[in-house]
């Protein structure tokens, strides 16, 4: 939803799988001209899956993780669809898959695939910070590549890197701000999420509401991990879905005979979005009570206000030292923790968690 | 002397100044836009101040601030140069000029001129971590141009643009350790000092040295400001002077027949670099003695140790709070330290100031 | 279609609208700083005309005007959209709308609009390069804008930039070779032309097909220009339709009952496209037999041939002079039609058309 | 001295050659993918022979080649300077030096390092493009490289990168029009030469004239091949000079008593460069005699007219077909020149030679 911010971030999924793979591509061969072992079979198998390591996600990944899934992750979808495409191709992704979850014996690898310092974060990061075309998110990922080293099978970097992995962990901070929380974005993911409370509780109560075809699956019901391994319908489902039914079910909304839906499909297709208070601005009590009175006086009856009127909590850091940590081998080859590393003060800084509540209503203009 | 490091950094000071001066235009149509009044003289006046707030520097400025001149800052000789131009140019530098040395009566303009938030910087930046090719230093100039206002006459950063200010300071501190202090150029630069000193020793005792033309008039006695006031010859010939004069001196001085002048200049030129011991790995007694000893086994005599031995200490920071500091303009208008605006704990911990301790000593394979 | 050789070629029309604008913008500018007036009123109108200059697209414009539309052209469509928006703007596009169709009184501003050295191709053309990775086609389009001029209210070019203009006459005919005739996105387009022909005979015969909500008005007729003019419901039938109807039209019809559309509709998603001869490789008569031979072994029946087989051609030229010509501003003021403002024997050499046949066929693996 | 125009332009040399370095370093990984055998000390010669290709140069080389030099082509000296390192080096360097002069039995070697579409020309243009702004020197080399091929031993260019080769004889047609022709650089550059003319004259007629050190050898004869291969002292001194000497030398005959050199050099160095009518602007006669006798206004003597006057013609191609030619390998699998494998009809205009004559004199306004 950042797209309705910068108009240049359209950029998809499949690129940025393509160039997590060629970064991860880079990062072996690096590794390889430092002495590190590595063979062709174990080589592929990291590059397969860095490529499939998003596959799971679904169209909005967030609407469908929390709101259409019952909070199924999508790494857990990825390995499912990993392991179907295993079987198609006669065992030949086994290697990669052990990878991805973490289960094979160097797991220097599944660092590089799924860590603080992964392939997938420098290849999202700069991507993003290109297409919306917010400098501070740019990474010197060529350097932090040349500084990847891997000692007892775990992945290190050597620590004349320091610099550029703490400019690596700040700008990661800097674009959830800039970008991935901006507050725009978070108003029309509110919305989106609400037109499909909205469609479920028409679908539960028996009233009239068109969902097509390959979508109704995850409306009836809220589909767990446990029915996606026990029924491989589901998967068979949910790998037809993508962006294109849940906007072309939007457009069909716009046109609902339920206000409800009708509004909010019309105004987030509009992009007559929601307003919202955060951080600083945001005085719980106070902005509740006003806010939904506005509401009250543009006739939003109570059990209706919980589509129109949303509180909720956003939270960043730009390093979590218990959390898989980077490590940094010194120059007379110790290895210690990245924050521990530096004589700057500015490493520490970094792992400490800002919370921000927020509240999100409609724009009473448009309703 | 960065260019021994990052080959591609060869851009030069004009390039800059055009740079700066870009920016300024841009900075002034931003306020205009926001409603501030600017005449057209001021605009041309900023314009010129910043196109010629470095024509004071002399080639290699550190050896000619201190080695070469009695440690003049170059914005004094940058004033003395544009009073020159404005006696030429009939009084119309006359606005610059006081803008310049912060006189003028709307001090925004002196801070666009020279603060921690000014063109000066926004061009240097990304211009050296363009052309070295470290991307921490890029910033997103254009950005925080256009977050910029003036409140009083005095130049503030909306709110809004609080993380790409806090983005800069970081690249500014980074680029000064990957850049400005790297080691490397701390050796090289090191070397061009004693080389002078060299000379100005043979000169004064007599001893044979040839001093290419205009250099002479600054070998001969340190001059100083006071100098430069009283008699304009010393003005004159200093405008004369520029790397080219440099470069052919050491070039010629390479044959030498004093044996320390011929070898530091050789030595400089085909790039064998004095090494260097810094930060955690300077270990102060220890190595002092150490080289020291292996200076003596090369027949270096006590009193000529200085050429090849040398101990100093660099020191950084991201931000001086008390030195110009940038002002931020909070959503409800109030005006206050960017270190107090935010709620992040990362801006306070660049106002730390970091030093390091280094030796400088000449590797014994090239004596 | 052209993403699927390009796959970094997702950017979209609304972002080349933008372009559009804001080089039509800079060309003001720089007209107006060469002395010509230009009224604030008429600079709005020309940016106006250039952002919504593309409005009357439909998704893949081609199949649209082609295939579902009777032929008509785009602009037609935008003109009809402009005055649709001009009464909801009480008469504000009028301006806009007289330089778009050509009738406003300084020619100009059509000529920056649409002609052969139009803001539109200046965008279009460094924006596919940009996205697709080929460089031929990177266009100079700065300095082609400063060497703009308006002599008599017609659009001229001041001869220095004659390189510049011959430069960029060179990239759009390499762009159409590259990209916009690359041999596989015909191929696709191909696929895409004969679904909707099958779908609408299967509409035309009463055969059971599922035709998505808005697009149905343009299968059971091809609408037009005279239906769009008498009948307002087709136009605001036409503006709810976009790529995402067509492609979750195409996504139902792999699983249609009708196994050509079936087929053609799944080959399509999958990327199992047709496969092409084309210019010198293309021996019409002997290619026509053999793959004909080959479809038949296949049995498909003779009348079902043409979902599966397709003959055409394409022609590109770099220069047509008698279109809208790109007049030269020479030094001694004289204004000369480009193809004979140079001494270069190039420019001439673009004028020349160059056609070239192709067959296109259903690969028979995946039949 | 483009850099008088594009003030961008001031890369060196040395850059190139690492650039040239690199990219040759690409077009052997391609061809080997392609299956070429290319052994280690095979691809290690090739990329030393390319780093030194133009080692021979000179300061300003058309200076030293055709004024200080006799006429000594800068590659015979790179030759005889990879010779001397050959010995010191004992013998390394002597597959490279066969590549160089084209006596390997491999040719496409040489021909990668030195023919129409080698990698000293792959790099330059895109250097010089990006340096000076010209967008129209913009070459997609990573497209030529991965299109080139061995057969038979020659270097050929596969049928799919037609249009790429045919985009980069034509952006560098453009580039010698824009850059390396342009008519201010060609007036700096005939500045030089009448300068080092005069300095000569002084020198043999025992008039007084400082010539700094290593310059003086060849200020006193023109020094030739049969002398550089004869005497070592030559190329000793040779490789001492560079462009600090040069202009370590102008700025200090900027205040020789000798008024001719003194004007030449201080209008060179203050950018009060010569005028030039050049191509269609150049009316032989008229010009000839209306500025001569400007100047013999100026009091100019007819004897010293050749410092201020000065014709003669430049000329460019884009394709040579008779010198090392293209060649093109087609589908199937023939070998044909580039000019006849196109159904365009712009590459063969592309051989046309362009001649154009001008004349440059002195600006009265600084006599």
């Amino acid at each position: 939803m950042a797209e309705l911010v910068y108009p240049g971030a359209i950029h998809t999924r499949f690129q940025h799988a393509l160039g997590a793979m060629h970064l991860m591509g880079q990062a072996i061969t690096t590794l390889q001209s430092k002495g590190l072992m590595v063979m062709d079979i174990e080589k592929e198998a990291v590059q397969i899956a860095v490529l499939l390591h998003d596959i799971g996600h679904g169209p909005f990944s967030h609407v469908l993780e929390y709101v259409i899934l019952d909070q199924i992750n999508h790494e857990k979808i990825s390995e499912l669809l990993m392991e179907e495409l295993d079987k198609q191709f006669d065992g030949r992704l086994g290697l990669a898959i052990k990878m991805f979850n973490g289960t094979y014996e160097r797991p220097f690898f599944h660092q590089l695939i799924s860590s603080q310092l992964d392939m997938d974060r420098m290849d999202y990061l700069n991507r993003d910070s290109f297409f919306t075309g917010v400098a501070e998110g740019k990474v010197g990922v060529d350097r932090i590549i040349k500084m990847l080293h891997v000692v007892d099978n775990q992945l290190v970097v050597e620590e004349k890197g320091l610099l550029s992995v703490e400019n690596f962990l700040n700008a990661r901070r800097l674009m959830y701000w800039q970008v991935y929380l901006h507050k725009t974005a978070i108003c029309a993911e509110s919305m989106l999420i609400r037109i499909f409370e909205r469609v479920r509780f028409l679908q539960q109560e028996n009233l009239p509401v068109e969902i097509p075809g390959c979508l109704e699956t995850f409306i009836i019901n809220k589909v767990s991990l446990e029915d996606f391994v026990s029924d491989n319908k589901y998967l068979k489902s949910f790998v037809l879905l993508d962006d294109i039914d849940i906007w072309y079910a939007i457009k069909k909304w716009q046109f609902s005979e339920d206000h409800i839906l009708s509004q909010l499909s019309k105004n987030l297709i509009r992009r007559r979005l929601f307003k919202i208070n955060i951080g600083m601005d945001y005085q719980s009590e106070n902005d509740t009570i006003g806010y939904k009175e506005k509401l009250r006086l543009n006739n939003i009856p109570e059990d209706e206000m919980k589509y129109y009127f949303y509180e909720g909590s956003i939270s960043n850091s730009g390093y979590f030292p218990k959390n898989s940590n980077i490590n940094i081998l010194t120059k007379n080859r110790q290895i210690i923790d990245v924050s521990e590393a530096s004589d700057l003060p500015t490493i520490k800084a970094l792992s400490n968690i800002v919370k921000k509540n927020y509240l999100c209503y409609a724009n009473d203009v448009y309703l």
